[in-house]
């Protein structure tokens, strides 16, 4: 099945459009799992467990695993293999936005496809096309292309304007269009700019759109569902990451996690 | 010392803008260094130490060693733990191409400035100034834009018109603008894009610009001393990895990889 599918499944399965981003930091976990030689693998099974049920997706960006070094790969990896072996029907998203030319882009491709066996990633749009092919050749799994990025300062570059119109919204053109020609192409726009979403969401169709930046970040969920949501209230994966991972410190970490995404879980179905 | 005194003490005292690529490859490492354990390691060091007169600076590549999941982080960093230790004078620029919301780049900083203790990076514009701050705060190191790509396909993007000027010119002003407030702002231009370096030269001053894209990629290397040199012949750093690395895939490559160096470093000073 290829990540499309499997996605829209386990979204009317779970009748969740929940993704939780499984950002484990040193500084955050819970004291008694700190202590653990695979804390991090050890943090994320316990929130897995608890939310399995909640969610339509699992997102690990890649940073934060990164950070910790060769330590941290085998976390990430422990991670993806238990939710391939455990949870096999919900979908693994890498957010790890990279980029580069197409000899290199295939060695990032095997790090996502081949090593960890995920069924999605998020790349950046820089260097065009013939560049992400290395990526989107992959016909079975997901490319979601940075189209507005969820941070204050992120109409930098995106917001320039292009032959009348803006930069983001010819990404979101090149996505819908040429760069999707084995219909895999996804986007990435930030809760925090409804506005654009609500355009990019009129140029893209019913495409799937991961929507991080809602929670910590400032994004208010109703807005987003309101704009962003196709006319069968799907097309919307909504990250939530910080304030489900952290939503206690202690014992009751996990338990806690899960009341919170209980509590989105119910908002999305209420709104939808 | 921070990275771009670094940088300049290593170009004066070797005489060479040579950066050699380390992009170590399972498919074309010899088959002699293939069996060893740590065979990315063992590759790497062998081509340091037959090429470390004639380089100013190393670059490796994460894609290749993240390609080889856990093991080929450790790779990358007994590679970095090398260098810094047998040859200190020589700045080490990761090209890991990495761009996140601010929260995101601090985790990726914490990889590449205190997990591998690098002296500079390469970063994705996309996102903007805002969220690139958790590099450029790092005073003593030095980040690398992408500005022009040396993929065939980087114009798509990167060419689009932008208040009459192409948006990798947005992004050369941008650098030696308002983006370089703490002087360690450089640039990526691809060396098969001749006449837009010497656009960027011409926006950017005698700002050091690494330049990826000459030899199995078709950039001509004449071409490019003759139009990126500054007046003082310098402000280019000309990367090399592939014609360097695989110049033989037999027990010789080590001193086949230096001879390929020599050559090129002696077309540099022909040149300049």
């Amino acid at each position: 099945m290829n990540f499309k599918d499997k996605l829209h499944t386990q979204v009317n399965a779970s009748h969740s459009l929940l993704c939780v981003g499984l950002d484990p930091d040193m500084d955050k976990i819970p004291a008694h799992i700190k202590q653990k030689e695979n804390s991090f693998f050890e943090f994320n099974k316990a929130i897995i467990d608890a939310t399995h049920d909640l969610v339509c997706t699992y997102k690990p960006n890649s940073a934060f695993y990164e950070a910790e070094g060769e330590w941290g790969i085998r976390q990430l990896k422990m991670t993806c293999d238990y939710l391939k072996e455990t949870y096999p029907q919900i979908p693994v998203l890498l957010d790890f936005k990279r980029g580069d030319i197409g000899n290199t882009n295939e060695k990032y491709a095997q790090f996502a496809f081949e090593y960890l066996q995920v069924d999605a990633v998020t790349v950046q749009p820089y260097q065009g096309k013939e560049a992400l092919e290395a990526f989107f050749k992959r016909k079975d799994k997901g490319i979601f292309i940075l189209c507005k990025t969820s941070n204050p300062g992120s109409n930098e570059l995106q917001g320039l304007p292009v032959n009348g119109k803006l930069l983001y919204e010819i990404v979101a053109e090149k996505a819908v269009g040429e760069w999707n020609e084995n219909g895999n192409c996804f986007l990435v726009v930030g809760a925090t700019y409804p506005e654009e979403l609500k355009k990019i969401r009129s140029i893209v169709g019913d495409m799937d759109i991961l929507v991080p930046g809602v929670g910590k970040q400032g994004g208010d969920l109703k807005t987003i569902l309101e704009i962003g949501l196709t006319i069968e209230k799907r097309g919307l994966i909504i990250n939530m990451s910080r304030s489900i991972l952290y939503a206690s410190d202690k014992e009751d970490f996990a338990q806690k996690a899960r009341e919170e995404a209980e509590s989105v879980k119910t908002q999305i179905s209420a709104d939808s």
